[in-house]
């Protein structure tokens, strides 16, 4: 379930009338900026998008990023886009600047549907003239290399069977390679890349029951280089994302000075999706309510902002 | 451009209940499938399947494939089905019998363009509930599959622009990989299964130009194991589809038995397409027409199914 509280009825020529006062009148008005685009979902922002167009011949996006600054423009202009041409945008900073490429690569690779990492690689493309998978594989390099390309160019099969007998023989693959801690293993990367999720969670449990441990665990105590928390984290994004998404957030509101992108990456990608369920598991795992938590850390318009992503009643 | 003879106007009820009397009646009708199905473009056979089903609540393939027999079989019934639908059935044939899997996954993978590489992937899925990656990778090893699932699985950029500088510096690499002979070498797997089509043929260029030999003439020179040829037919169908194919008519012609095989997939598959190009660099080859070499080495339906498809005037 989503957090986000959109009306049913809006206009969206009203609103791009309101946003235009609020980037280019005195002074910028961030309240206003929140109350709209933090409360309408992504079709009606591209509705906005196109009527603000059509009116100032000016991409909204355009006095966002100029009038805005910091952590707060970062969210607004995150959320305003496309969640697609988002995703092609979070890839391209996490390969150019090679920071977070594992985690960004592999949540939009092992959490979206098929089609939806197929949106995401259709909009990098027309965003940036190459492939995602170019720019991944000219910016990395060896194991890790192999991994992230294969799983960002999957296209896997979507339906719900499950061949008891693979997920036996695939979990006992699994096994062999991290006993003999063969992480780079080929095995492990075709199997993590080609099988359904379907699939690939009755291997999962598979070894659990074998193993009495489950792999993620079993990953990670057989310590942990980059590749294997790439593993690690792969496994943990096909297998329960919001058990995954809880993790980062709780990681970057614990941090000394804040994670702000992987904050903002969480709850500006999971608002209209899954965030409401996030924020349960979060609850269960820390006793702290996730707005709690994010207000704490965070000031000013960026934590209006997230509040209101949130769900946080006006 | 096409050899496929097809009327403008046609009804699809009317050859639907022509083919029913063609396998139904006394004795099977070849001739008049053969004038039939052979005259009719993808879209007009889809409509006669359609047609036909629900007029005798049966896919027109069914008796196709219990009336007819042989290589005519397999020509009529891989002709009839929908062109994605019939690369995913020759991929998965290729796969699950290990026979000239290279070729037919290389084919589909480096000549196609990605949006009908993905339509492929589509109808492979609907077909085998399983993704086409995913099969070819259970069913192969080490570096061949390496290459054939990096191929298979591209999603390339299908823009025009050309970095001359990238061209410049990866046709080095090449060059350098196959001078040591490291042909199985990652790069070279990176940068022809991610670049877009435009951008491999500059490199090519390039490499051409720098070394005063073609990079696919250079990499058979240095000897030619299963993966020097399998980087061999990609480099081919990635620079010159027409000329690929000419070869593989010429080999399957000139074998003793003829390859019947490789002459039915690609004159089914390129009927509709480039056949008379194919054609034409055939004859500037062997100083034959292609028409004449096939009459040769056929005989029967199967004879006169793939003349009509080469565009012989009935």
């Amino acid at each position: 379930m989503a957090t986000l509280v959109s009306p049913p009825n809006f206009c969206a020529k009203e609103d791009a009338e309101a946003l235009r006062k609020s980037v280019k009148g005195w002074g910028t008005n961030e309240k206003a900026i929140i109350s709209i685009l933090g409360h309408r979902n992504a079709g009606q922002r591209k509705e906005i998008r196109a009527a603000y167009e059509q009116l100032y011949q000016e991409d909204l996006l355009k006095p966002l990023e100029s009038e805005l600054s910091g952590d707060f423009e970062k969210a607004v202009y995150r959320w305003t886009l496309d969640p697609a041409d988002r995703d092609a945008v979070l890839a391209n900073v996490a390969i150019k600047k090679s920071t977070d490429v594992y985690n960004v690569i592999i949540e939009i690779s092992c959490i979206h549907s098929p089609e939806e990492l197929l949106a995401v690689r259709r909009a990098y493309q027309l965003r940036y003239k190459h492939s995602v998978e170019e720019d991944l594989a000219a910016h990395t390099t060896g194991d890790i290399r192999k991994l992230l390309v294969a799983l960002v160019t999957a296209y896997r099969y979507d339906g719900h069977e499950i061949n008891a007998k693979l997920a036996n023989s695939e979990a006992d693959i699994l096994h062999d390679a991290i006993k003999d801690k063969a992480f780079n293993h080929e095995e492990i990367i075709r199997i993590l890349s080609t099988r359904s999720k379907t699939q690939l969670m009755a291997t999962f449990n598979k070894y659990r029951d074998d193993q009495g441990i489950s792999i993620s665990k079993n990953l990670l105590e057989e310590g942990a280089n980059d590749f294997q928390k790439a593993l690690h984290t792969a496994i943990r994004c096909l297998n329960d994302p919001k058990k995954y998404f809880e993790k980062v957030l709780r990681n970057a509101i614990k941090r000394v000075g804040t994670d702000e992108d992987a904050l903002t990456r969480v709850i500006v990608t999971r608002a209209e999706r899954d965030l409401r369920d996030i924020k349960e598991v979060y609850y269960k795992k820390n006793s702290v309510p996730l707005e709690q938590a994010v207000a704490k850390d965070t000031s000013g318009d960026y934590k209006a902002f997230l509040l209101t992503l949130l769900g946080k009643e006006d």
